[in-house]
């Protein structure tokens, strides 16, 4: 392991991008977009800002000598779930208070940026080091993630009128299609890199995978019209009960954010509102709308062991690769990354230099896909967060991947991102898979 | 009637003077502040500042020739409840959208206002003059009128936060209590001046009332935290049923805005956080809250026709007053009415010259007061604006009055306020009256 | 007064009518029939046998001595609302639980009224003998409301599958129409006369009604279907906001137990699914279906004080009748009353020699009528029972006259009935009015 | 396979048998138990007499030329979720219609059968032969099934209220505990056998299970007891988050039909209300309360692939058997099955004689046990009947083995039974494991 002091100059740097990351994507929005909350499931913009502050007070609060609590009202107004600090506002009345202001949110992010930094500059001094750089760096997961979340919740909140401040042309792609086999064995599933990983990814462990057949590409706006052209949305036999009942209650007829206007049909985002593009992949569908179109189709959702598989193993080398692509992303791959967005899926078929070693392309950067997999503990996990991510373990489906929001750091094989089956307010997408020798 | 010309300058007066008092109201607020929705019963000020605009687009519509509607999504946005101009907003959610920024509803207004002024200039070249002065000016009392809820509405969002641009010092009271006894017989209720005034409060119509007796002044903070103090609360024996439920419900132990901090009774309000000031009268009950301390003080509420009698009857000249006191109210009275408001109650027994030929005290001014009687039609009633009364006529009682937070010039001793029994959010008091002898 | 003797006698005798004339109306039920819950609003009627009893036990627990509780869970399952009595199942739960039997409910009536005998027989020895004889005349008014009760859920629960063990031909009647005029003046509302009534309709006590108008005659089915051929389930104007709510919430298109076949409408009833019989008056419509169509026909529906007055006042002696046709009811009018009943609102314009003094008919015996008056206390009114009538004066609106299921024993031009203004499971029609001079 | 006339003969009479035992359960109840639902898991008696004879009239319909359908309206009342069969009435709603009688139903099962025998009898002579026989068969299953459901239903229904026909004694037992470890490898899941099971077992295939350990018999009341007095329902730690929001919700202090009096706790069932025997197995948990108890005790909840292994597999001859005991079930392990049932787990450590090869103890007939394995399909599923398991793969986990209320045709080590986490009505346990080593 690096030296303290060079690991704490890194820390000192990525905390101060981190921090910054998240506010860049909060430059284009109006005061009033910070304070609405336009669904339970969605939280404004200041919510966000004051919370991941606020992760990171709780750990000035533990550790920095004399650090006085910046203001007692936040605490309440600004946790999220964490029992084991107290009480909170109800997550669906995250939009209900007037104040802090917004300006005075930015104050508090200052305020506990500067005693981070403080905090840090004297971390070698401390007893409690190593649980401090530990806890920071879970910090700044943390809100890396929530940056991911601010992005959907923008969407939902403002859709074609955020507007980025970078906004880069589309890859133009040639179609591809088809399914790759992938012969299946023992599979050692999970992280076991040095550096860092959330413990749902842990301990990496051998299953055994059935042979299967998975998509090249994720299943496209085009295919997944044909579905709805057939009548899908109101026809109960591809549907799971529970799904049935959600699309009749919430009157769903299509993905999110497509309209039907005199017959055509269109995709609401953050390049306005565009006539469905054919060839990019399906985004904002339930777990329930990617299961019936498999259904439908003749296919099911893979499983994460084999979305895994398909996405890192390479059956000449024996060995999963760090990334789909090896050690070196292509350049053109990270274009998709959320450093320097596209803001939109690629066409399929895109990144071509990007492709797995199985062959197949857009796992990562382009929409999370859902899988079939519950989302449970690895045998033998243990938690090493408190209330972080074990107290999810329940009711929710894997995804795995990373979409256009997806911040590049945050990209690896083995993340386990996990929703519940009726969610698709995330950038939501799957490719099928089917098994081609059950014995 | 004056001719058309001095009534248009005077409508086009009282048009700029309502218009900007409205945002008068909004000066200290952040634009946070405009945008945030506490409850489902309160609707955001940049709501207010819209919806009574779209009040006035709608009169432009239909007789400006040429008028553009603004922005379309704005008459889905800021349109209340009226089914006769198509779909809108659901009621709760007028605070999950994040655009038009506030910036851009002052431009509305704007617009609206100067599209109004086209209009009313050329008012005598039109057909409908008399329709459209008319329905001015039940837009200017509609708009009135929501600024006493955005009154109630700041207070709720903001309470103590909010900043009245001018706040004046409590007078001083004698204390007086006790009650008054009028002898009844019948009486002519309701309005039948020449002036303005709603049609729920015509035609004026006889009515008998028997002799009773009601109190001088409003029921003050000490006198309800008696009934606090005695359990009142918990002992279901001095609530309607309905009310009881309510209480259970909403775990409520005092009226809204009293908070307990170590065993004492503090009032939160424009003025900060206050002990209670007991010789205040209590604000921001229920109906419910009100008849349940009558029943325990051994009186009931007063019906309409009794308290509209103890305010203007005056038994010696035999006639109705305009006012309480006269043509001309005492200047000191003035003093809590809107325009140059306390924002707060007065002292019970304040303003002595202000009182009744009965000899009651504060029945406008100060709060509105329940009463006894169902907000349902007088005898011969004829709607004179679409839905705008008449379709409330079912479970809301009578309040009669007028708050601080009343506009002056919406104060008549005829006007019905009415609400449903549970509302406690507007500033709603009450007094006491009992019938003497029922035969 | 009677000798306290006579009166205990006359007590034991009507006990054991009141009481069999509960059985008699479940005479023809299966078990099963017994212990359904159908809806929110209807009890099963095991739960009423239980409840008319609970309330007679009650009694018994003061005041016969060494009494002892039948069973302490019944304590729990009969209590309806009365919080004197301690806790009590949730009214929708009236139909969850399986035991008691309804063998061991009619084992629980019977003890409880062989006890009730004992302490009749021993009521001139008891200290409390007038609270007793009181208590009991209230349990039995109280039990005879419940058979009426009985009538409305039996119908909700079974309909033309319930047998009434007679079943009486309708009368012809000769169509009649129209309305008349009553000149109104000083009138004295309510009870005063020396039998047995409830505190709500006490103190009699002056009012004053303006001129005013009301049909002859209930409004027909007939006349209402014209209002639902013309669209008026579906045209917000005629209704109140909270009706118009309601209308869209639960799909009504026409009165409950009205259903369409073929394009004709049919009412199922107690004598079986009949082509809507154009000549009855329409019944199972709420308050806002009464008003709805009342503000349809340019009319209004009448207050209490119209009502009794058309009902009783006769203009010529300068009186009011104790019954519409004065002392002697004919006997013909007698053939729509419970204990001898058609189970059906006999045909419009049925019954001349009961027309009240003013020229109106069936205002008692055919469906109970609801007026536009709030159900609230009467100046001067004095609580006789606990948690009786009191708890419910809010929110409700006031039915004067009587059903065909209103036993005849419960009669009175005086009795005020009452229901929220959405609730239509009982035999509710009405009659319009209008005012004809409101000055 | 057998020829088709021995088939018929078996079908025959296993339908004569399945169809009576079914009725046998009901036998003790009166009929007032028959059509109370106390809540919305809980389907009343009636309802599954109705909706098990539904299932085979609804193959009557096609197959049985001629026939006609009994009445109309039982085709709404007792559909269960088939969409495929039309509409039906909710699922909460299953004990609000009064019709048909408990003994028109008993009526409906008669004709049913009757009609069935005729089918069978000429059964080879239809082309659909063996699509009938399948369909038999399931319907047979299905109604198996339901012969558990009933008994759940029951004992929510009436708990010591119901008297069960034989009631036998429990079998002593010597106290067991401990763990046993078990090695691994991969491991073949699911049903390969000859004869039924449902399509949710199979394919059987390959799975690879890392070592693990588990407990040798499920835990005990006393184990559980130290969980809740520890305070186990009142610390989040122990608990998932959906959980816990759950206990909060229903105020959930201890597994249900436990009771505390006087401090002590004691338990509620077909026995009578008993004080906790500590050496029995808990039951009537969720799988929220499984999980937090292990997690309390440091360990985890079974796959369901581990708990199949230690339930069948036998190391020394490398295979899995077909029950844990081998081919031929001790007799004394029969007794706690459904058809002699004791009506209540056996204490811990029963059944010495049935010990699976690697030496766990009651895996089958006293509690379904709770896994940590979602419901899903296993890979290369085929559903083979409509409706019937495939729609409910989401939000559910598998239990495995088999409660004192299974039928003994039921019992398989690959049955497959599933429940939301939340539920507990169901006689639901589990055991502990713990994976050995991850790696």
């Amino acid at each position: 392991m690096a030296p303290v002091s060079d690991r704490i100059e890194l820390l000192i740097d990525t905390f101060a991008s981190v921090r910054s990351a998240t506010t860049d994507i909060c430059q284009p929005l109006e005061v009033e977009d910070y304070v609405i909350q336009t669904a339970v499931y969605m939280s404004p913009p200041r919510w966000h800002l004051g919370h991941t502050t606020w992760f990171f007070e709780m750990l000035l609060k533990s550790h920095l000598p004399g650090y006085e609590v910046y203001d007692e009202r936040f605490l309440y107004l600004f946790n999220s779930y964490y029992d084991g600090f107290g009480k909170r506002i109800d997550r669906h009345r995250r939009g209900t208070f007037a104040r802090p202001t917004v300006a005075r949110v930015y104050d508090y992010r200052r305020a506990v940026d500067s005693a981070m930094s403080r905090l840090l500059q004297q971390i070698d001094s401390l007893p409690a080091a190593d649980e401090i750089a530990r806890t920071v760096r879970l910090g700044l997961e943390h809100e890396i993630q929530h940056q991911e979340l601010l992005v959907y919740d923008i969407k939902h909140l403002l859709c074609d009128e955020y507007k980025p401040v970078r906004l880069h042309p589309l890859p133009a792609a040639a179609p591809i299609g088809g399914e790759v086999e992938i012969e299946g064995g023992i599979f050692r599933l999970g992280y076991d890199g040095g550096d860092f990983s959330y413990d749902n990814e842990q301990p990496a462990h051998r299953v055994f995978v059935l042979p299967f057949a998975i998509d090249r590409r994720p299943v496209t706006n085009e295919e997944f019209r044909a579905f709805v052209d057939d009548g899908g949305y109101s026809d109960y036999r591809w549907w799971l009960s529970e799904g049935w009942a959600k699309v009749r209650a919430e009157q769903w007829e299509a993905p999110l954010y497509w309209e039907q206007h005199d017959g055509l049909w269109f995709e609401r985002g953050y390049r306005g509102l565009r006539e469905l593009a054919a060839n990019e992949p399906v985004t904002h569908v339930s777990f329930y709308e990617a299961a019936a179109y498999a259904k439908w189709a003749g296919k099911r959702l893979p499983t994460e062991a084999e979305w895994e598989m398909a996405a890192c193993w390479d059956p000449i080398r024996g060995e999963k690769l760090k990334f789909p692509w090896g050690d070196e992303a292509p350049a053109e791959h990270h274009a998709n990354l959320f450093e320097n967005a596209l803001w939109n899926p690629a066409p399929a078929g895109s990144f071509a230099a990007g492709e797995s070693p199985s062959g197949c392309r857009q796992m990562i950067g382009d929409a999370w896909e859902w899988t079939m997999s519950d989302y449970a503990p690895y045998p033998g996990f243990k938690p090493q967060f408190d209330e972080y991510n074990d107290k999810w373990f329940i009711n929710q489906k894997v995804l795995r991947g990373g979409s256009y929001a997806t911040p590049r750091s945050h990209i690896r094989t083995t993340y386990r991102n996990f929703f519940h089956p009726d969610e698709r307010w995330m950038v939501s997408g799957f490719r099928c898979a089917r098994t081609i020798q059950a014995d």
